[in-house]
């Protein structure tokens, strides 16, 4: 299986290096090579949002690191979470007296490694509070959404609080904030190749020609079942089903869709798979707005997608519609 | 291989109206399914900017539509040029007393189409001026590079034209400075995997495991050998001097890169690219400046990339990074 790279013992390092040429303006390399930061932070009692992820998921989340977004980025290595002292490190970095929201995806690695950073940098004096961040039904029954993992809705979460902060908002009223973004998200995905490892060129899972899973994981974490490969209009009134029988949604709400490619998915199939939810929405009564298509958090290019549906009060809307500057993220209006 | 749609009879028109209804603000539909248009255009006198193209390249050339871009798409059946009916009815739609630049990707049923309609539009008396576009250095030997095929490069065109007749350039000017941009740029693809047809389900051409094809066309068309699968730095070096050696580029130069994935290529790699080929003109005094980086112009899931050079003026330059609100293109600083 073929990967373009010049060798895995460089490969993180030299992505985050052709990232960082690419947007000097916007990204400056922090002082470890696996900083990401934004270059040009003017106000320095802005809070800052920060996040540590493993890398191979790309354009999540350097590519979200700039004005109106994240702050920073703490980058591991391919699907791994980053160790506790790199995102202090990257903490130290970022933090100033406003204090930072640390982001955390919920998924195992990420939690120990985010919440012990945490910890250890407010014994440090600086003011983080970490925010878990959960939205795939998949991976947890309703009743134990903590339970649940990360997925592409948590990107609703780096949008709206990167512009509330932009705007001033201090470190309280962004978690608050945050924690009611995550609760009023839901996700679900269905996958339908898998993706090649950068790290050993195999395939990262198998599935028969005509089957999709629905509900699996951004690292190929197993999800509710399998489906036979059916007209898209079918899948997603199965999917939709499915994600307002976990959060109801009654005639006359508005919602905002996101819809993620997981790589390999093509743009065409992103654009059918949203107007296949609009009219699955319209059908009841239901207004989708403001809506973000694209392959925005990635598995290298497993084919699949996935629908996240906000719920947003008006502050939220207007946070998420707010302008930004990052790399990678689609304009919103 | 497994493709998300609802029928193949309705996967064009169904793509279109899930793309309309996502951005009702920025995007609406013409008066012919086809005719994609931008919402809201409020300055009568502007001149006005249009394409027709086969689809199947998402996000190009609907996603481009919108502020600061192209005012109209006209969209052909996949990977089929649109007919000249059609194209002359996307232009009645958006020719206002300011005229149009027909925007033409040199590839052939594109040509003849777009000819045609753009003499028949004229008999019409809409002031159009077709401006063809080519770009691709595999298809044609220097010196002839009218015989060339558009490329990623197009999109240089794209977008400075639209900042360009957003700020009120009238219509020859703008030809002039397409052309201008056009012939300033050069671009050159490397295949390794090929995408699958959403027509027929097959995948679109073959490729030993080991090798990638240098030069191959947006369809997949020849390009100018086949060569060994090496390290991504040693593959940028073969391609970034064909590139310099059909237009020399001397110390001291400000080029602006355009790195485009063709679909399955993952942004990991493509950051990877941007940094060898930043690295390259480093080494040779050449300065790269706001790049754009992604999977802007697509066959599919086709595994590969191409680089694309402008040598731009100030002008050019400026207009390049101008603000843009379309749904698709990213944010160029």
């Amino acid at each position: 299986m073929k990967k373009l790279f010049n060798s895995h013992e460089t490969m993180v390092e030299d992505m985050i290096a052709g990232f960082v040429a690419a947007y000097p303006g916007q990204i400056a390399r922090g002082t470890h090579p696996r900083l990401v930061r934004r270059a040009g932070l003017k106000d320095a009692g802005k809070v800052t949002l920060v996040i540590g992820n493993g890398c191979g998921h790309e354009p999540i989340a350097m590519g979200y690191v700039g004005e109106g977004m994240l702050d920073g980025n703490v980058v591991g290595d391919v699907f791994a979470a980053p160790s506790a002292d790199l995102i202090i490190a990257g903490l130290r970095e970022v933090t100033g007296p406003g204090g930072t929201v640390l982001l955390i995806s919920r998924h195992e690695g990420d939690v120990i490694n985010g919440m012990e950073a945490a910890m250890l940098a407010m014994d440090e004096g600086l003011n983080v509070r970490p925010l878990w961040m959960y939205d795939d039904i998949s991976s947890a029954p309703k009743g134990q959404e903590e339970d649940r993992r990360g997925a592409a809705g948590t990107l609703f979460v780096y949008k709206i609080l990167g512009a509330a902060s932009e705007q001033g908002m201090d470190l309280d009223a962004l978690v608050a904030l945050g924690e009611a973004v995550r609760d009023a998200t839901r996700t679900l995905a269905a996958a339908l190749s898998p993706g090649i490892s950068p790290l050993t060129g195999r395939t990262m899972f198998s599935l028969p020609e005509d089957e999709v899973f629905i509900g699996m994981g951004v690292h190929g974490e197993p999800g509710v079942g399998r489906r036979k490969l059916e007209p898209l209009r079918d899948l997603v009134d199965y999917m939709m089903t499915a994600l307002v029988t976990d959060r109801a949604l009654d005639r006359g709400t508005m919602v905002v869709p996101l819809i993620n490619g997981m790589g390999g998915t093509t743009m065409m199939e992103l654009l059918l798979v949203y107007g296949a939810v609009a009219d699955w929405l319209a059908a009841r009564g239901i207004k989708a707005v403001s809506p973000a298509i694209g392959s925005l958090s990635t598995t290298q290019e497993m084919g699949g997608f996935s629908i996240s549906l906000l719920v947003p009060d008006d502050r939220m809307l207007n946070l998420w519609r707010a302008p930004q500057a990052t790399p990678h993220f689609p304009v919103i209006r």
